[in-house]
């Protein structure tokens, strides 16, 4: 990568002063990155790779959200809309709080946000000032700490193991909090990479928890609605003032269209609005309008659930067969976590054989547990059917032959 | 606005230590929303109003670009794109810089951002370290501090008038410079509010001075593509340490779309790359399939701009005789920043008056000025030609009434 500038001089001299990164923005990018990027190259090659390292769903958005889209774009102007979003969608938002939790939301208490990313972003920023700990769990979504960092908020890893059924407990909440005043905790169920859910009890206790001791409360529900073992519970049913941060990416397959939304509670609404005004504007336009026709295709969408259902039900029968028999808990969202410390130290060299090899493309542990991170790898079971039966037969063979 | 949770004991006394926003949430609010909502009330009673309040385009954006849209819509899902965005939509952003400078530019160096407001964010991120000191002109876009303020750095306005022709000179950058080392500039031309341009000798200069002090570059160049008084520069034709931020929404009428792009130095595009995982994942899909197009609509879109050059030429023609003879140069982009001391100090209450009275509604000059912005007013000129010669009318009449 060299600029199209003439002299090299001029830019080497000044860019040590001029166009040296921060380093706040010195973060780890992610090793899946790598991964996808070979599986490109095999494919380039002829190869076939079954794609299991990508987090996103293979199913477009629901028809009703891609019709209301095109009919925006026949209308003319795509203009700004209210930096909190369209008036409209923020009550079908409301209103499914009722239908799928039983909640009585006022929808003044959402925020509509550019994919839950943004979200992350927007709560950080309204909740707390540079310096504050928010506490994580370990293993966790890499750009929880990245965004906190980035911010000057310090994040605290919470190690969560099988024991605590791989979530934070209210002991290891107060044990992080004795050490140093926690300013929040984050939290999500069903969790990136694990594809492990809080029990609703648990959720519950963590929040009184955090709450008596004054320690802020965000539930990342990014993956409701694809709960397999037991029905998620919204933060929002518990708590006031917990935040909740959520996104039309998973369950509505709408990824690339980045919106989501989130449940604030009410004296942070204002902050969050002037936060979003000032660095957003307002959240992509044709993205709202598809995401509130969104809730008209939830039959559809439901089908595209039944699809991982059956993946799950494949994999965690099939792959202890195939010689890899230990995983987190597959309660929700589309992630398999593995553990694959019998064949392992380096995940990473492993999910890269493992692709070469055997045409099974994989994230390492590392991108989400800088501790054993390299003991474990993540199978997104978000494809079809046949390919997954064909990844579980991939696999045994790799492993077969050691 | 009341949260839909039973007993408001616990909101109440929960809510001053578990919602309470942080300081750095405590932003100004733009005044102009009052204005946008005074404007929709006197429309819903049956009024009629001039709307020279808003900074966005009224056409839509060009034919090409939407139907690339419908055309992604069609294909199915609507996926993430790797970070730094669509390979031919950087492609064609690095062309656009030879057709329209003369410059050639390396593509790789191209980050797409969602709108510019992405760009400000993911700049000050890689550019800066928290208690970094960033020069901004005043009068100014007001979320340039307020960004700045949330990301920990801290904005140093540097008071602008007539006899610098409205922008930051070399000598009052090194003023501020010596007051306490400066670790960034950022200037916009055409800046908003003012509507007026740098020169080229005066963007060289002050790129000049900046980076033989060590003074990161920023050049806001979202108004490019709307200039009448003489053909705007880029920064990234003089330096290649300069970082550029531009967009989509005004020239090419996309601001609901929210896409942009920067031009980085080449060793800050992989700091921001990070960033842009880390915090936005990638910019909305359909945006930037749009954007790619929207360079075919061209003609369509100087068609739209020879609208704002006849608007443009009716008002500098025109005010004076009004009564308001008192305005900036107006150079560029579509605003028209107005004196108006000599009939208020209050430039908030005037606006006010003048939509009550007159249904011409514009922004106060205090949401970009916190000094002196009780003295001006800023008109958006985006609109349709009889528009501005009935807002000329009723301004004129307004006046005479006194």
């Amino acid at each position: 990568m060299t600029g199209a500038f003439p002299s090299s001089i001029t830019l080497d001299a000044a860019a040590a002063l001029l166009a040296t990164p921060s380093r706040r923005s010195d973060i780890a990018p992610f090793i899946v990155m790598d991964v996808m990027e070979r599986a490109a190259q095999i494919e380039a090659a002829g190869g076939h790779v079954v794609h299991m390292e990508v987090g996103q769903p293979a199913a477009p958005a629901p028809l009703a959200a891609r019709a209301a889209a095109r009919r925006a774009l026949d209308e003319g102007r795509v203009g700004y809309t209210t930096a909190l979003g369209l008036p409209g969608l923020r009550a079908r938002i409301a209103r499914h709080y009722g239908e799928a939790y039983g909640v009585d939301l006022d929808p003044a208490r959402v925020v509509v946000t550019t994919g839950s990313s943004a979200g992350f972003l927007l709560a950080f920023l309204a909740l707390f000032e540079p310096g504050d700990r928010v506490a994580i769990a370990n293993p966790g979504y890499p750009p929880y700490r990245h965004i906190l960092t980035a911010l000057g908020c310090e994040p605290v890893l919470i190690e969560t193991d099988a024991a605590s059924r791989w979530v934070i407990t209210p002991e290891a909440l107060l044990a992080a909090h004795r050490q140093a005043p926690l300013k929040g905790v984050l939290v999500a169920s069903p969790a990136n990479p694990t594809g492990t859910m809080m029990r609703p009890e648990a959720l519950a206790e963590l929040i009184a928890t955090a709450e008596a001791e004054g320690i802020r409360f965000i539930s990342d529900e990014i993956y409701h609605g694809l709960d397999y073992a037991f029905p998620a519970t919204t933060a929002a049913a518990i708590s006031p003032n917990a935040t909740v941060i959520h996104s039309f990416s998973k369950y509505f397959c709408m990824t690339g269209w980045r919106v989501g939304w989130m449940v604030m509670p009410a004296p942070l609404v204002r902050a969050a609005e002037r936060l979003q005004q000032n660095l957003m504007i307002s959240v992509p336009t044709l993205s709202q309008v598809a995401a509130e026709a969104a809730f008209d295709g939830a039959a559809e969408m439901e089908e595209v659930k039944h699809g991982y259902e059956a993946n799950r039900l494949l994999l965690t029968r099939e792959l202890p067969k195939a010689g890899l028999p230990e995983f987190l808990p597959v309660d929700g969202a589309f992630y398999l976590y593995a553990d694959v410390s019998r064949f392992t130290d380096d995940s990473a060299a492993f999910a890269r054989r493992l692709l070469d090899e055997a045409g099974v493309a994989a994230t390492p542990g590392v991108d989400f547990d800088p501790h054993r991170g390299h003991h474990y790898l993540r199978f997104s079971y978000a494809g079809a059917l046949g390919e997954m039966a064909l990844a579980v037969e991939r696999i045994g063979a790799f492993l077969r032959r050691g």
